[in-house]
């Protein structure tokens, strides 16, 4: 008995073991390179899940101005690297995932020999500064690592990261003119004054700390970071380009310029001077902290504390083995490139934002140490409530949970006690429409995953909720829409506040707060209150009640609506598709404003208005690139025609999603791209969060394994796969037949079997 | 026996009570309006003795810029406040007191009535701005009290200080609008791009907090706020001023301008809004801290946790009377007036920087905590190693060793490993000559007040001087002079450091390290080699040991010597007066030399090279109003005519010190003006700190009580006081004849009898 019994455990250790092992090399597949191209707005660098550093390189820092003008391009660098470039500038240690914003890109570094140039130079004239020429014949970008040969300077670039520390290896040639470049002036959308002030602080001859505080995306940021050589430098220096040094002549009694040992002000780049053999490796660790010098130095203690790049980069490479195995699924290897480089994209942001030791900044501005919980920024929420937050309850349920503990403390820290709408590192900005944190926080209590004070959560969502000063909601909540002279977005914004009060009732209701559930249960119709019958769509409503009379429901410009036209956002009703379908005329008329939306000719004239996507992020008048059209298709199972939704997954998902550096159609939107097509790829997606249930699309892989924890998998098989036999013919769970068109959350946590029968004919 | 002896206790106590009884009251002669007018940069503000807080009113915040071009008024406002002027454009909360520079001016408070003006407006314009006009009739200036009727408003301005808090006391008329405004922009030398960065957080409608970030004398300064008012505000606002925010787009979700909790932002306005009733009183608490909000919000729990603007006043006025009862001296009124605010001055700066909880920031912009400490700031050493800090040694020797702890934490965490020469708010900015830290320390040590580790502190001061890379010292280590070609200021700069070299020798010496002794008395005697006795003057020498061909003893300007000609720092030699007299060709020659530099008709173009002084600051060629010759009427004493010793001084005691705002003759510098009046006005002066030894002057009070300490008291009685009777014909000491120039340190620690016999007629 014994015997068997230690056989059977050796079986299930085995069995356990299976399930994650390393060999099946999940990371080959992923291509940190798609998306790099065009509207992607990716970066090719190196980062381990959620890591604090994103350690990349820039193409391009493009500042704000040129020749004293706006510069158009700006928006292209959203994450500091564009394909088609031939020079590199540098290596930063922070970038946004897919952003429609350009920030961050902190803390440039640039190897290089010969004569000192301190200048970037410009793009069209090598040898014009510290930038170099590169090819992507010697470019390797890989998950946690990337590599490039910088044609210049002959120097081998090598990085690799942990969560809070950037590893730099620079492979150089023999010189004894060889350089480091520390640009602290450089950074992603550089306006004049964006960088408020920097400070650098050596501490021998290998090792430096300093921060860096800038005025962007977040308003008041102040990031720190401690670098340390595995070599000394021979010396080193500043230059400082600020206009104006009041009481700086007394500093003249040093020479500040050579080997001193600090600097601060505005502009400020430092070099360290090198002298190397043929192949000699130069090393740097980079630690960053949102809260101290020291914080950065700890850090890197913590994390990095010897020299051995191959292992922080396994060590790195093996974490996201770990996530990328939490779905494993059967396809050709370009899906499978599709398909965990979506993986790897959902996994960047929101990064982790405290030290090791748990500090972090708050909204406050005062430094907070995080108990019981891993606090996280860079919240991009109207992107990300849709499909992000619902995978990470599926596959990151403790991450998912620490994030809403991290809204929490935003909440509570934030001077205008409201819940997250876009915040980065303890700064908010307000962008975009509504207050989706409700929606990330309801979909969690809903779903069974509120390892937090889901009471206490409900309340932050109420007060949020019911925040009279901000955009609109007084008007919102007397009137039951946003009159358009109160906002340019008002029609959206209305929408947005009612499927998220929805969100709080299912929430409320989860928690038995019955007089709250009724308070917004009423809110969620709101809706309605800004469709216009008469022209059958959501319009922009005047305080008089009447209709705007200007109005064009293509455009999505000064039409009432965000990043959406009013074809699109008319659908928006994810809460209550049946009442959507019976406010716009009934089952046959929706089924052809769908069908006209997917297939219509949109006028030249309009594509220009839309932002963020190519051309090829549309289809007809539907525009897969801004999210607001994400729940679209799924749209056919309310009506007597859900084959159609099957026949649009699947017309979408090889058109928006390519493994080829112009391979997304629009911004990756710090994932929420990418969370659509692992959900579609499976063949559900959850049209409203806040609903235990997905809506039934079409797989288009052969199978999937996810482990949803306690080593239980759910296993969707798929049979008869091809591109032709898009339409689901039937389906089983757990081999009985499955006829519903929706699959519940319970159903998937609980483990099992879910085979989907194709045909290349719809019932 | 037993009732014998507790009799004798009775007495001892009721003795020691009267040592300290307060209605002595001295605090009635102190008039800090004393050197407001003209040259003095005092300013007339509340303060508690080196409290962190000076809450003052400024005149004018003279901007760097005017019409475009530089301000040159902005010298006369290095304390804020010039007594001509006629208007008040607010009340601030940081001031330096007497230096020859301009900074500081933070949190500018104003309180006004009628339409807002956010605004300062223009002097000659009357209600073009929020500055409001004034009569000194209605002003009254007084130790930790300042009050003034502000014309325009009608609103009387009380103001008073605990050692973290400001606290103001506003009586307003009857109005609907009354305003409170908070101008972050405004600041001493208030130069473009000085404020980097501030930020305000609205708690409730009653408290806020907020930082401002700047960049003047200190180069990396934050001052954290806390920010109460008795009452709450109907309503808040802000103004902006920035000319360029980038991403604030979405801001304007909210209307920021009104009753929005925070703002931040390089060129910020605040104002908060009351109906006031007549009389009624609006008060305001305002704490500062070095270190965070948190920090300034318990500063003020900490010292003021009520509203009782009496108390806060009265417990302040309390430490002065304790501070100023260490010396009680016997004179007329004005005499008495001109003492008291002397002994005020001295015990302004340095100031304390830390938190009530000992946090403080580090030089290496990191935050401590002092362990077993106060940590002061405000070091302008140039200035007070002379006379302030072995005054402190007599009467403050606490706060001396205090001081001494504060330098040796900065030389700890300064990057450049130096003791400080000008430092403030964790910054140094190595204003003037010489590393006189080491003086400072040297005098502790040697008159052994030294409760910290002096072994250190030698290897500190060795580790300064020895610092080759700063401002000529290898050098002058190489060749014991400082070549012309080296720096402007070549021969101030041996001067001084030989006679640093001779401190440190003094203090190695009583710590027994021999070898440091040998090496810096051979430095010390490096004054010699930049005297060129063809011309009989201390002159700028090259490289090759030449002197410079161009030479003018009289001017200040390109002649190697810093606030000061040849003419007077040619004497500078304060540790070695014989070798300097033997040097200059002996006893006649040097008499005549001083009796030149003090009768010798100056060409008026001279005047106009003389910084920092009135032109009655200088008597003939001598210059009281900078420091460099406040030892030169002492150094008589070391020829045949000491008498002219006490000629002098008692010439000099009345012309540089008069009870009026035009009183002074010179900036007070941080004190060390008014320290040389207490020191010379009892008849002794510290002619080389780091000598126990100080030399013999003549009184001008009839007698002083110096507390030394363990309830010791060192009497000086001055037989025959007058005006005329200007000379010393004797003195005993403890009723023993005393034939000596000289007064030890310890003499006077001992406790004892002093008394000089005062004649006409000089022996």
């Amino acid at each position: 008995m014994k015997k068997l019994l230690s056989a059977f455990l050796m079986c299930a250790g085995l069995q356990a073991a299976a399930q994650n092992k390393p060999h099946q090399n999940l990371v080959q597949y992923v291509k940190p390179i798609i998306g790099t191209q065009r509207m992607g707005h990716t970066y090719p660098g190196a980062t381990v899940p959620f890591g604090m550093v994103q350690l990349s390189p820039e193409t391009d820092t493009a500042s704000y101005e040129l020749n004293g003008k706006y510069n158009p391009r700006v928006y292209e660098y959203c994450a500091g690297y564009q394909y088609e470039d031939k020079t590199i500038v540098g290596f930063s240690h922070t970038h946004f995932s897919g952003t429609g914003h350009s920030d961050l890109g902190d803390f440039l570094i640039m190897p290089t020999v010969g004569a000192l140039k301190l200048n970037p130079g410009v793009a069209d004239k090598p040898g014009s500064g510290y930038r170099s020429a590169f090819s992507h014949t010697n470019e390797v970008s890989a998950a946690n690592y990337y590599k490039v040969k910088l044609d210049e300077s002959n120097i081998t670039a090598e990085m690799t990261t942990s969560t809070r520390v950037g590893f730099h290896q620079y492979t150089f040639p023999k010189s004894d003119q060889s350089h480091i470049i520390l640009d602290l002036m450089a950074g992603i959308y550089n306006y004049p004054d964006k960088t408020v002030w920097t400070y650098v602080k050596i501490l021998n001859d290998s090792t430096l700390v300093g921060y860096r505080q800038t005025n962007g995306w977040a308003r008041t940021r102040n990031l720190y970071f401690a670098m340390a050589f595995n070599k000394k430098f021979m010396q080193h220096g500043f230059k400082k380009y600020d206009k104006r040094e009041v009481y700086g002549g007394f500093w003249g009694k040093f020479n500040q310029s050579k080997n001193f040992p600090e600097i601060a002000g505005k502009q400020i780049r430092a070099y360290f001077d090198f002298k190397t053999e043929e192949g000699e490796k130069i090393k740097i660790k980079f630690a960053l902290s949102p809260v101290s010098m020291d914080g950065a130095m700890a850090n890197m203690q913590a994390e990095v504390p010897g020299w051995d790049f191959d292992k922080v980069k396994t060590d790195g490479q093996a974490q996201w083995e770990k996530e990328l195995e939490k779905i494993q699924v059967n396809a050709s290897v370009e899906r499978k490139q599709d398909f965990y480089t979506a993986m790897y994209h959902t996994m960047i942001n929101p990064t982790i934002y405290m030290d090791a030791d748990g500090q972090y900044k708050g909204l406050d501005q005062n430094i907070h140490k995080a108990e019981g919980f891993t606090n996280y920024t860079t919240f991009s929420l109207w992107d990300t409530y849709r499909a992000l937050h619902p995978l990470f309850n599926m596959i990151q349920p403790q991450r998912n949970a620490d994030m809403v503990k991290s809204m929490m403390v935003h909440f509570e820290q934030s001077p205008e006690r409201m819940l997250p709408v876009w915040s980065n590192s303890a700064n908010e900005n307000w962008c975009m429409s509504g207050y989706h944190s409700v929606s990330v926080i309801a979909d969690a209590v809903v779903k069974g995953n509120a390892p937090f004070d889901a009471e206490k959560a409900l309340a932050a969502c109420v007060e949020t909720a019911r925040h009279r000063s901000y955009e609109g909601i007084g008007d919102y909540i007397d009137k039951g829409y946003i009159p358009d002279e109160k906002t340019g977005v008002s029609v959206s914004n209305t929408l947005e506040y009612a499927y998220d009060d929805w969100a709080i009732a299912q929430m409320a209701k989860k928690l038995g707060k019955t007089e709250i559930y009724n308070e917004f249960i009423k809110r969620s119709e709101n809706y309605k209150n800004v469709y216009d019958p008469s022209v059958g769509f959501m319009r922009p409503k005047k305080a008089d009640g009447t209709f705007r009379a200007k109005f064009d429901p293509l455009s999505t410009i000064n039409e009432g609506f965000i990043e959406g036209n009013s074809w699109n956002y008319t659908l928006f009703a994810p809460q209550d598709p049946q009442g959507l379908i019976k406010l716009m005329g009934g089952n046959a008329r929706f089924v052809r404003y769908l069908d006209s939306l997917f297939t219509m000719n949109l006028p030249d004239k309009y594509f220009a208005e839309t932002e963020d996507i190519t051309r090829d992020g549309i289809i007809g008048n539907y525009v897969h690139g801004n999210e607001p059209s994400h729940h679209v298709a799924y749209l056919y199972n309310w009506t007597d025609k859900p084959w159609k939704t099957q026949e649009r997954i699947r017309m979408i998902l090889p058109r928006m999603y390519k493994p080829t550096p112009d391979g997304l159609g629009g911004n990756d939107d710090t994932g929420q791209m990418s969370a659509w097509y692992i959900f579609s790829s499976m063949g559900f997606y959850p049209v409203a969060p806040g609903s235990v249930d997905y809506s039934i699309g079409s797989p288009s892989v052969n199978s999937a394994t996810i482990q949803v924890g306690n080593g239980k998998t759910f296993n969707i098989t798929v049979k008869n796969q091809s591109e032709k036999n898009v339409y689901v013919q039937k389906m089983t769970l757990n081999g009985k037949p499955y006829p519903a068109l929706t699959l519940s959350h319970q159903d998937i946590m609980n483990g099992g079997e879910m085979v989907f029968y194709m045909s290349s004919k719809h019932k």
